[in-house]
Formats: C-alpha cells, structure tokens, sequence
C-alpha cells in the first residue's frame, strides 16, 4: 500500500461556511480518505463564507480525485480549483541559461561578442585544448537519452523524458555545480545515437547517458568511449554500481564479514544489474550468481545475448541453474535491480546467517523490507520511506565534478571504484550500523569527497 | 587604420620607481606609441617602487606588444603581467545553467525528481503538445553552427565557433529573455548537419542556424522547415535582411524617396545578400540588380548555382551584365555584404542624386564612409563607430521572444517583414535623420517591439 507523499501533493482551494467547525470539518474529511494535511491557509473570510487552501499528499491521480469529491460533497462546501504542486514547479520547465557576462554597454558588447570575441576564437582554432578554459566546454556536461526507459515508465520517447533530464541537471547543478544541459533524442537507433552524440561533443567536457534502455545502452556507451575523448558514464550503469559497491562495503563492515568469503546474487541483468556485478568483480567476491526473468544466467543457456554471454563467463562458478529461489539458498547477498515482489521472507531464511538484502526495485522492492528484516542484518531499497537508501545522487553530481576538475579525457574503472569508498567511507568513521550504511542524499560532504577521490584516481 | 577599441583592451602590471614623474613616463610612453589607457590603478605604494595596472585599448596583438614592450624598455620600469580583458572575461565560459526550482529538503527533490515527476512525464507522453507548457522547450531555443563561415574569420570548426554562439545566448538572455543554448557541430556534412538537428529539436521551441557557410546554409534551412514542427531561423539570412529593409525603408524616407522607383544594387549573394534580396523582393522595387565576385548576375551566366539562377531569375530586368562598377552607374541604393574596398567617391558620383549606400562588409566596409558622405545622402555601415550600424541583434532577440510567445510552428517572410517594420518604427516618428535610420543596439524598446509585431503576425 503505498503512503501519501509530497510527490503527489495537491491544493484544493474550498469555499465553506464560516463555522466554528468548519476547519475540523474538512481536515477530518481529508483524513477519512487517506489524505494527509500538510497545511491550511485561510485565504479569504467573509461574513458568510470562507475560502480556504488545503495543501494535502494523496498516493496517486484516483486518490487526490477521492479527496477532491469527498471535501466537494460535504454540504455547503464548494472545490473552486485543485492545483498540483508538482506540475507548478514544472510549468516553463526547471532550467535556464544564465549569462556569466555583464552587457551594460558597447564596451561590454565589443569584449563579449564581436569584434573582440573573433580573438578568443583564433586562439581555439589555434590550439583547440584552449576550448576548455575559454569556453562552458570547461564546466559543462551533456546529459543525453533516447527516451527508452525512463524511470519505470519505459519507452515514453524523448519529450516526455526532458523533465527528468530536467531534473538531473538541477541536481548536478545543486550538489556539484556542475552546468548539465538535456540532450533528448528523436531517435531510438543505436547508429544514429552514438552519431549524434559525437557530433554534438565539441561543446561538452563529458557525457552522461541517461535512461537509455538495455543491451543498445552497452554498445552505445562502449562505442562512444572509443570515439570521443571526452569521459562517457551511463548513470543507470555505472552511477547505480558505485552506489552498491559503496553500500555493500559499509554492510559487509556491519556484519563483520569479507566479500571474498560472499556469494552474491544479483537479480536483473539490465544496464544497473550488469555494472554493477562488473564493478563487484574487481572487489574479488567468491561468486556472483546472476539471476534475470528467465532464471539462473549460466554458459549453458540457449538464449543469452552478447552481453549475457560475458556476464555468464565471469560468474556463477559452480554453473549452477534454475529459479530466483533456488540461488537464495545459502547465499551471502542479495542485490535486487529487477521487478516487485518475486519472494518473501521464507526465501530470505533460506539464505546465509546475517544475510545482506538490497532490494532496489522502485518503487516497489524485490521483496517488502519489513519481510526482509526478520531475517536478514542489512536491507537496503531505492525508497526515501525506509533507512539505507540506495540513490544514485550519492554518485553522479561528484564524480562529473571530479572529472571535470581532472581535465580527464576518459573514465576507468578505478575512478568508479575510488568513488564508491569515498561514499563508503562518507558514512563509515565509527556511525555505520544496520540502518544507516550509506550517508543520506542531503550530506553536502559527499559530492566533494566524490570529486576528490575521482579527480585523483584520473590524474594518478 | 584601425582605432585602438575595447575589444583589445589589455591590463598591465608595471613596476616602476617612485619618482613624482612615475605616473607622466608611464602614459606618455603608451600614447607615444598609440595605445589609448582607459585606467590607472596604483595596486601597491613602497618606499623603492610602486606597482601600477594600467588599462589601454590596442588595435591588435601586436599593437599590444609594442605598448607593452614601450613600457619594458623604460628605465627602472618592468613588466610583470600582462591580462588581455577580452580572454579574461571569457574565462570559463559565458554561460551557465541555472535551477528554476529549489532542492532544500526531500519534498523539494520528490517534486521535481522522483518520484513526483513522473507525472510530469507520463502528462507529455499523453500529450506531446504540453512539453511546451512544462518543459524549458517552452523558452528555448538551439544556436546552431558547423562553424564553417564564422565572423569574418571563416571556417574555423566548431570548438572555435563556440565562443560566438555563446555571445548570441547572451543577447538572446539579455534583450529578450530567451534561453538560447549553443550546438556546435563536428560535421559539415549537409544531410548530418540536418539529421542532427532533426534528432536533438524535441527538446526546442526554436532553431537559429548562425555562421553555416553559402550555399549550404540554404538547403539545410529549406529541408528542415519542412521536416520540423518549430520555427526555422538562419541569422546571417533573415536577421540581416531584416535589419537592412528596416534601415532602407527608414533611408528612403530620409531623402523622400519611394522603394517602387528604386534600382538597388546588392554586393555579395551569399547567405545574407540572398536573403536581403529575397525579402526586399515583396517590398517591391524598381529593379534589383545582383553583384558577385564573377559580376553582375545574369540569367545568360554559365557559372550560376541554383540558388544564383532563381535569384537571377528574380532579378535585373534589363539584363545587365558586367561589373560593380557598371552596376552602380545611375542605381539609387548600393547594399553591399561583401568584400573590403570595392569602390571609392568616384563610383558613387555615377549613382542617382540623394544616393543611399549600405557599406556593411565587416570590419572593413566595400567604401570608406566617409569617401561615400561626400556624394551619398544616407551611408550605414556594420561597423559600431560610424552612425547607422546595422547590427542583427535588433532583430533575433525580437524575432524569438514573438515566435515562443506564438507558440509558433513556423516561420514565415510576413513576420520577418513585420519585424523589419517594427525596427523601422522604433527609430521613426519624426526623430529619423541621415544619421539615425536604426535604433541603438541599446534602445530596450526595440526587441518587445519586433517580439510584439512577430506574434501577431504568427497569431493572424
């Protein structure tokens, strides 16, 4: 059942009679169908009526439309207009370029622009590494997606992903001042992304691939690193990965155990899943065993993609096959980047003793966290609603900075790595227990140590 | 000889002894060889020697050298540091990309983020039409270059072309608050260039093509009005030939002459001479006659591309042939967009009486102008230090804030006309002189002025 949350947060302005009940009335209407009141603002008193706001979180469209009915039903009371606050702070969309330059007058005009612009110029065309210095070449990054798999909503196509492309930016502009633009592509063919994306580098110091869907976003990014010499990071890959490494050393440290004595499940073997069981590999765990719609993924099955394939060779050293379940038994760790519910607590009890669970499927988890904490020491989701929050902005605003601040013209590997300890260790310092393994989004401690850890694994 | 301007203005720190002639030695060493200081700052005041910045504008980097070199060679006096402030303030990048809403807590970040706008996102894939209402499409538009006729400085690429583009979002922000974003791109291909823009328009409500070299620019501007649903806009074309018909129509009014009885002689049929002809066209002239590098435009020439032959085909009725020179004889109005120091006094004395000359090559116009003023009745120039420059910037700030304001899925030579209108207007009423045919660059009236006369002419 899901809560009521400022994602869905609604104001209904009412007319209602001015009685001494009259505020008890509609809160208490509110509450009987579930809304829960955020605030109550007398707009307008009159001798025979008042106007008020009721600014309330519903769970979805249905439900605000069942508080709105239930306030607009009660006698004398009127809806004169229902305003979502989330589509407020979109209206006219959530950036804007702002000039760094005064142009108060022609002197201004004639340094900014021409004639003494066409200096700045020749010296770029003359030495093309001074793009980086005289141009937003130096701070700026491009935020790219073809629409294919935005959040869980799948396949909605460009326009309707540049709100979250949107959104990514603000946040790579609030924790790392980093300056994102969105890139939202009408095209979903991997030759022509990767095209475009090279012809439109010149003006980015590095890019960040965005909700494009899997396997096409494995070849596009491997593509592009070959090509541009600028770093390319897939954020639902790479950004997803370092969050877990970072999360699953802290919980290793919380129950005392090493990864090279883990078994490891991970289940989806999509873009997050494959990185993040690539990343582990480098940590050295004693096995991962990867588990996706169709079951256990071993060298023997007949219908593995490229990607599967080489997923298939590096892990699940005994060969095992079958279901979900049956690679839980006996199992270390659990990571979950795959659908809702697929077991319950049973399974969890069938696991290794102070088993790890991160059940990151959003925004309903792998397996409901309060069923996974009857047996297991360590449960972690992608909710903001329980502790040890799985969110890839602990990553992403940091390690752009870093890379930036590097002038680094490609991302390893290590740099990933060095980003998931200064996460791990972020959190760690003596603080670290069962509830609190990664440092909460808010921490503005953590970008920096992010920058700091990747800047200096780029220019190692 | 070109004057010493703001656009090379450099700063240099000298040290020098502290006798009471100091500050003297110093400024006439620099105006001695013809730098002109604008400041004179002494920054450090000892008993041996003080340190002074001092500020002057040069013709050139050498010129620049010369000053500084003046100075070195003082007695007692050294160069520790010379800052050029048209490097200084591009340092970094002119623009940036700032946040419209605030992420202070988890509410803010689950409205704007997720969970909350995957609405958002789901309303648009509902209904396209709504990314202008809540996405930056609805106040964006795209600079977009190949960098291959940058300025006067050619085809420089784009990583060079991108301070330029940058300028333009800054008089895009600054005179009519468009988000104006640069797309530099690493092809000059055709196709590429508009399978480019095609691929990355969803996230735009506008396209502004600048610095695409002739005749290129005008292919890819005709097939991408037809592919995309926003308004297609080549600078160099239309801003300038709005501009130009503004000015004219304000010129003829000076000496009281009327448009159907003029021969017009254009110079240069590049992007801007093509469009200047294509757009005084409607306004009905006598005759127009086309001047290139090979002559004067003749249906009867072997050498024409297809757009010189549908511009011949439009123009010159008598058809003329042979050179500037013979083209100018008896014309009315020169509208040069060419080349430096085509022709001198002597040719505008074979013009009509009351002669109006459009010099507007840059930086060096085709006539000095003052060797036109002695037989010319109105001359205007590109050039910001003679009356009457003719500077695109009063139409393209104008021209987007009316097309975003419309909502506009295309543009049409109507509304360029209007805008032409709009500029003309502003500058009249009664205040219009031989030296005041267009508004200042400054004058704040003009882009809501042609923004108001666009969205109507968009809405009609």
């Amino acid at each position: 059942m899901p809560v009521p949350g400022p994602g869905y947060s609604i104001t209904i302005r009412v007319e209602a009679p001015p009685s001494a009940s009259a505020a008890g009335d509609l809160t208490s209407a509110v509450g009987r169908v579930g809304g829960v009141i955020t605030a109550f603002d007398v707009v307008e008193s009159h001798t025979d009526r008042v106007v008020v706001d009721i600014t309330c979180n519903a769970t979805s469209a249905e439900h605000a439309k069942d508080i709105t009915d239930a306030l607009d039903q009660m006698p004398g009371v009127s809806v004169r207009k229902v305003s979502d606050r989330t589509f407020l702070i979109h209206l006219g969309g959530k950036l804007e370029v702002h000039s760094k330059v005064a142009l108060r007058n022609r002197d201004d005009l004639s340094r900014a622009y021409t004639p003494g612009v066409a200096r700045v110029c020749q010296a770029i065309a003359a030495n093309p590494e001074d793009a980086r210095r005289l141009t937003i070449k130096r701070n700026t990054v491009a935020v790219v997606t073809d629409g294919s798999a935005v959040l869980g909503l799948g396949n909605i196509g460009p326009a309707a992903a540049l709100p979250v492309m949107e959104g990514k930016a603000v946040l790579f502009k609030k924790f790392a001042d980093v300056d994102a633009w969105p890139i939202v592509l009408d095209t979903q063919d991997t030759d022509e992304i990767i095209r475009t994306v090279e012809l439109i580098a010149p003006a980015y110091a590095g890019i960040n691939l965005e909700d494009i869907a899997a396997p096409r976003c494995f070849e596009i990014e491997a593509r592009l690193r070959e090509k541009l010499d600028i770093p390319v990071f897939h954020d639902d890959q790479h950004g997803t990965a370092i969050v877990v490494v970072a999360a699953l050393r802290n919980a290793l440290r919380v129950v005392g155990r090493d990864l090279a004595d883990c078994k490891i499940v991970v289940c989806g073997v999509g873009a997050a899943g494959s990185a993040i069981i690539r990343l582990l590999l480098h940590r050295g765990p004693a096995d991962i065993v990867a588990v996706d719609i169709d079951g256990i993924v071993h060298s023997e099955r007949g219908d593995l993609d490229p990607n599967l394939i080489s997923i298939a060779a590096a892990t699940n050293k005994d060969g095992m096959s079958g279901t979900l379940h049956d690679a839980l038994v006996g199992a270390d760790v659990f990571i979950g980047v795959s659908a809702p519910n697929l077991f319950g607590a049973e399974q969890v009890k069938t696991m290794a003793s102070n088993a790890i669970v991160f059940a990151l499927a959003n925004p309903d988890p792998e397996i409901d966290p309060l069923e996974a904490q009857q047996y297991a020491a360590v449960v972690a989701t992608g909710r903001s609603d329980y502790p040890n929050q799985i969110n890839n902005v602990l990553a992403f605003p940091g390690v752009f900075r870093g890379l930036l601040d590097a002038h680094a013209n490609t991302i390893t590997d290590s740099m990933l790595l060095a980003a998931a300890d200064a996460i791990a260790d972020i959190a760690d310092g003596g603080r670290i227990n069962a509830s609190f393994i990664v440092p909460s989004v808010f921490d503005a401690a953590v970008a920096p140590a992010v920058a700091e850890a990747v800047r200096k694994a780029a220019t190692a």
